[in-house]
This record gives C-alpha cells, structure tokens and sequence, in this order.
C-alpha cells in the first residue's frame, strides 16, 4: 500500500489505510495486522472510520473507538450488522502478522472476529443500494469486562444509534447461524452447622457433610433441553464453586456451594431464580449475579427473510453473548460469522479463508 | 507479701514470690496474678524456681522456661507430675487479676491449668518423703505451635529428665482421671474432572459434582468406639474443608476435601492411614499431618495403683494432649486436675476452689 502522510492531527493516529476494494480475506488479513488488544483500538478504529467517512450513502459517527455508519434511504426495515473491533492479547510468541498457509489464514483475530468485521467493511462498500437500511456497528472492548463493552455504552447513552428491526452479530459461527443466546445466573447454596472441636464432633454439626445432600441434587439434576422460535436450547445446572472449613481441627459450620444456571431465553432472572431456588428447596439459597439470555427470534419476518436468504444451518447459540444487548431493546438478534468459533483465543487461531468468502456472498444474497 | 530487694540478676525477674506454705487456692490465685501468656512465661518461671530452690529433697534444673525438680529416694517407682504454665492471652477487658465470687475462683488460668499447678507446687512442698520417686515437670508454651513446646523440646534433647513409670497431666479434667488420647491425622481426598465452559458443561466433567460422593460417604459413616485398656475412645472421622472451583464460568476440574480422623490409642498412624483410604476407596487419598494418641495403660501396676488411691470417674481423653509425649517416650499417662475444660480458654474462665483442694487431697492420698 502507498504511505500517506500522517494528518496535523491530535490523536496518535497509525495512519494505516484499510483498501475496502481488495477481497475480503486480503481485507481480513489488513485488518488483523493492526494490533486492537482491548482497550487499545484507537489504530483499527481510526482506519474503520476513515475508510467509511469517502462512503456518501453512510453517516459515520464516532464514539470512543466505536464506530457507527448508517444508511437512511426510507426502507422499510431497518437491519444493524455488528462486531467488536478488539482481540484477546497476543500470544508469547505473537501470533501476528498473519500468515497464509494453504487455504487458512493464521493469526489473532482470524476467528474472532475480523473475518466478520471485514465482511460488514465489504458489505458498507459494496452494497450502496441495499434491500433494507443498514447500521453498521463496529465496537471497543467486547473481550473484556462489560462495563467497557462499546456496544453496552451505546446501548445506554445512544439506543438510537442501536435502532432496527432485526440485528446480525457477526461473531464466529463456523458459517452457520447461531439464534439467541442462553442466560446465565449464579447463586449461592449455604448450608449452616454448629462448630465444635474436630475430636468431639458430637458436640457440633458439620455443615460441609450437609453440601454432600447439595451435591447429590446437582449430580441427579437432569437439565431440560427447551425449544425457543423453533431451536433447542440446552440448559445447564452446575456447581462452579465450593468452600468451608476454617481450621484443620474444627467442625466447619459454613459451607457454600456456587452454582451456576445456564437458562433457555424462554425465562427471564426471576423465572431462572424460581427454578433454582426450587430445585435446592430446604437450603438457603442466595442469587448472585444474572442476566438474561436471547430469543432468537427466528418466526420474525426480518429473520425468516435473513434464514432463506442465506440457507446455511441454524443452531442455538449456547453461551451468553452480545446479542442479549439487542434483546434487551427489543430488537431480535443472531449469530452468524467466519471461524471456528473453538479456535477463538487459541494460540493456533486460524481459518478457511472460503468462510470469509462465503459469509460475504450470503449476506449479499440478502441485502443486495 | 512483703515486698523482697530484686536481686542484681541479668534477668528481668519481676522479684515475685510465691508462698508454697499458703493453701492452694490461695496459691493459685497468686499463680494467676503472675501473667504467663505464651512465650512470656520468665516471671512465673523464675517464681517457681525460686520457691522450689530452698526445698532439700529437690534437684532443680532450669532450661529455658521450664523447670524440672527431681526427688532421688531410690523408690521402686519414678511418678511424673507436669503441667503447663502459659495461659491464653488474657480477654480484652483482662479477666486478671483473679477474682473470688463465692465458692468460685474466677480469671485466666484458674482452669487450664493454674490450679493444676499450685497443686503440683503444694505436693513439692509438702512431700519430702513421698511414697515414689516424684518429678515435677513445669514447662512452657504449651498453647501455642507445637514447635516450641517445652515438655516436647525436653523429650528431645534431655529425655533423661521426663524418665518415670507413669506421669499424670494436670490438665483441667474436672476432677475425673482421664486416660491416654485420641491420635489424629488429616487426608485430602481429590476429585479430578475436566475443565469446560459452564454454558457447555457436557463438554467438561465437574469436579466439585465427583466430591458429592466423598461427602455421601462421610454422612453414612459410623465411626467406632473403640476399647483400651478399659476406655472407650469414640472415633470421629469428619470433614474439616472443601474447596473446588476457579471461576464462576468454569467447570471445576479439582475438588478437594480435608478430613480429620480421629482414631482410638489401639492404631499407629499407618493403620489409621490405611482405614481412611479404605474410606475413600476409588478417590485420590493423601495424607497430611498427622500424630499418634496414647493409650491409657491403665492396667499397669503403676496406673492401677493411681486410681485405686484416687478413687474418682476414669474417662477417656477424647482430644490430643501432651500425655501423648510421654506415651511416645513409653511412659503411659494420664490427665487429672481441677477445672471444667469446657471453660478453658473462655471470657468466664473459673473454677469452684473445692476441685482445688479435691485434687491436692487426692494426690496426697496417692504419694504422701
């Protein structure tokens, strides 16, 4: 690529240009090569922006290092295509530049997810006449704790910006479509005993032999498989945490078991808490941490055109992810993206670069 | 008491002094009065030594903060009588001086084990010509990390001095004989799952789940009561810890339980080792610390002859003690002294002054 000369410009700009006309892998591949370890996204989210800003049929706003571009040509739908721009850290020895070999792309970032922030970039280029209005949401911070998600801040200060009858978030799905997501709570089961000297147990109660009851119910609880808008969501029930006892020859009388309920979108928190504090009835139970999961939303007419439109798989998506933010505005909201998402993270992250090719296409079989 | 010029002694004695022709529950107090919190017991050791210096019939030896005094009559038998002279710290309104209400001697250490000790001090004064060979044993830090336990730092570097045929332990045993003591010993007993996001547990094994049935095991254990030479020891086998989990989102692939076993003086640790693998059959067994009891040896001559002249309830000594020193060394050893141990260590330490003079008399009718 050509240098450019660095703008008069107070940010720390990198400078680097990203060519929305080249394929999408080299632009997968472009993308990747600029470093965006959460919370240091300011060189991606400078070349997103500026490669848009050319673009007459968007309007580009700027929040932080998000990114929003929009169409507004009166269609009757509104569609958000949406993915975070950073990455987990590299690995010891860093796995960046990227590296072809054979027909996969190896680096970070090569499944999760700048195949699918490529793909919107392509999709913003490309489709200037669209079936439906577009957003394009490019977002800081997803790796990390959520009080830094970019998409989370837009979602409280901006929900205007987040608008749209249907949402696609272009996390890593090995091509399928992956609907909804699972909610997920944590909670606390205590049982309480008398402490005593461990010589004379007689004298006391042990609470951590009362957690063995707590535990055979988790050990017998057969967890549902719950149908939503058509997909089967696999619910879960297990111990994450268990701790008691306060000296080696003292009979404990505390011991706290930490579950954590992972629950079809069929049920809100309270609904979740119900069922937990139902199945541990007769023992103290303490919620923790919540939040709700997805539907998928998948009976809708925006996302039953966005299904045939496409013709690859549908699954349920089984762990929590950002597509509850949409939910939680009302907008339904699925997965669908480039990779593998079990190489997400790993050292060896990696993917066929048909998927990108592939996921471009779909989604032009859709908007174009 | 009148009030003695400190000697010019390097030693910073406080000059206190004690009276051992005054009655005991008068000695006992003024035992008290001399605070002696582990590892600051050089004032009350330096008030013994001193009282016992004078006395004929005596050698005396001091190592440290303990103090040894020995008849050599040429007896047929050698009698050990020791006791501890550290207390706990004192409560945070301090419970000294002691106080006299009613029949009842109130204050840190008038159970465990100052009586104990003005006992052993009057049998010293008053015995010149006792039935046995006697050894007075008063040794420190007893109530603190075994390490700096002086009878233990004695029975390794001058086990001449414990030498005897039997040894009473003055520890507060309301007045009753109390024989041997339980060993005891600790284990971890390990499950070992694999590790997996908890939206996708069928992907992992939980760890904490396996525990249930280290637990199920323990609540269905009946432990033994188990005879020695005449005494029932009742075991105890019990959970004291359990810890399992590293993340709320994360299938724990450890769980670890911490079981103490306390087991009857008729098994050396690795019998009692080998009944907790048998215990846990099929789980990972690790042994921790671990410590044998003593048997009571109550059917030895020496011991007969204790409990004929004593006449008062023979139990047995359900927690470990230092009587287990001695059992180590092959002397066979018993508990006896005035105080209710349930009292020991507590806010509202006291003791009726009758148990004092009760076990003074009773030692009198054994020795004098």
């Amino acid at each position: 690529m050509p240098s450019t000369p660095l703008p008069a410009d107070p940010t720390p700009a990198t400078g680097q240009v990203l060519d929305l006309g080249a394929d999408v892998t080299t632009l997968t591949a472009a993308i990747c090569d600029i470093e965006s370890v959460s919370q240091d996204e300011e060189a991606l989210a400078d070349a997103i922006e500026a490669a848009l800003l050319p673009l007459a049929h968007l309007d580009v706003t700027r929040d932080g290092n998000t990114v929003v571009a929009r169409t507004s040509l009166g269609r009757d739908e509104r569609v958000v295509l949406a993915g975070h721009i950073d990455t987990v850290p590299l690995t010891a020895v860093p796995n960046l530049p990227t590296r072809r070999v054979d027909d996969e792309l190896w680096g970070r970032g090569t499944v999760d997810m700048k195949g699918g922030v490529a793909v919107m970039l392509r999709i913003a280029a490309e489709v200037t006449e669209p079936s439906r209005d577009l957003t394009f949401l490019f977002y800081e911070c997803e790796e990390i704790d959520g009080r830094f998600n970019g998409l989370g801040r837009l979602a409280d200060t901006s929900p205007e910006l987040l608008a749209g009858d249907f949402a696609v978030l272009l996390e890593p799905t090995n091509g399928a479509i992956e609907g909804g997501c699972k909610g997920t709570l944590r909670a606390e089961v205590v049982t309480k005993g008398v402490a005593a000297h461990s010589a004379r147990p007689w004298k006391g109660h042990n609470a951590i032999h009362d957690a063995g009851a707590v535990l055979t119910r988790l050990t017998a609880y057969e967890a549902e498989t719950i149908t939503v808008d058509g997909l089967d969501y696999n619910e879960a029930l297990q111990a994450v945490g268990i701790s008691g006892g306060i000296a080696g020859n003292v009979i404990p009388d505390l011991c706290t078991v930490t579950v954590n309920y992972r629950y079809a979108p069929d049920k809100n928190v309270d609904e979740a808490f119900a069922h937990v504090r139902h199945v541990f009835d007769g023992f103290e139970v303490t919620l923790g941490d919540a939040v709700d999961g997805a539907r998928p939303g998948l009976l809708l007419p925006a996302a039953k055109a966005f299904i045939d439109a496409l013709g690859v798989p549908v699954n349920p998506k089984e762990g929590w992810t950002d597509v509850a933010r949409f939910s939680a505005l009302g907008i339904p909201a699925v997965n669908f993206g480039p990779g593998d998402p079990n190489l997400a993270h790993m050292d060896d992250e990696r993917c066929p670069v048909q998927q990108y090719v592939d996921a471009e296409a779909a989604l032009l079989r859709w908007l174009a």
